[in-house]
């Protein structure tokens, strides 16, 4: 079984630098809590985790599909429950992307795919949130 | 109910920048995946997610039991499932400090209040992995 592992290191006040596969990621939180708001949050870290999860499923896909496109992101907005430990219970991922409406049914299955079957990212967000999935073609 | 929200553009080859709060955290994949391997991949950066949210945490309960310490980092290794949809289903962290042996005792109690009670981000590793925790004192 393949292992993956990540080393983190205090820096001062809240800040901490991950060590990724020898890719430094600085995470910070606000004011409010100690922090300087230099990088971003651990919380919201896990939100561009999945999108970018997610992201590269659909590139490759499409890749594979050859279907040309242009333009696309992907928008993640996730509800945070009130009391502590504070976790995210419903999540929605907004696709969007350019690409000919031919192609429309290929990209609806390329996110099929990526959700059902290869995206590990959000199989585990699945475990503690309903996860939402919406599609909008840019003109 | 607070909402969090994340944009990820869609770079070129598989590279992906999320704009987090304003700050950019750019992820890439290696080039057995056609990427480039320029920046962490998506599912490694939740393990950086989950040692800054439980790190801050600690830094925070301790500076509040006015603990001296020093030297601080977070390990975290997790391991990944053969089949898809790939996840983490076996993970541990493990905090290293020095710190005087005097307040051992403050800093077990900071990870299980962490553990137990604030860090939203170990919560939502529980409903899918196995989460282990190890203290390690440095000299």
């Amino acid at each position: 079984m393949a292992t993956h592992s990540v080393s983190t290191v205090f820096n001062d006040h809240m800040a901490f630098t991950a060590n990724i596969s020898g890719h430094n990621v600085r995470m910070d939180t606000t004011p409010d809590d100690g922090g300087e708001d230099s990088a971003p949050s651990p919380k919201r870290l896990m939100l561009a985790s999945l999108a970018g999860c997610t992201g590269m499923d659909i590139v490759m896909i499409l890749n594979k599909m050859k279907v040309v496109f242009s333009d696309f992101s992907i928008d993640v907005d996730a509800s945070v429950t009130e009391e502590h430990p504070k976790i995210y219970n419903k999540v929605k991922l907004t696709y969007k992307i350019k690409l000919d409406v031919a192609d429309q049914g290929k990209m609806e299955k390329a996110v099929s795919l990526s959700q059902d079957k290869y995206c590990g990212v959000s199989a585990m967000f699945r475990a503690f949130a309903d996860l939402q999935t919406e599609i909008r073609y840019l003109d």
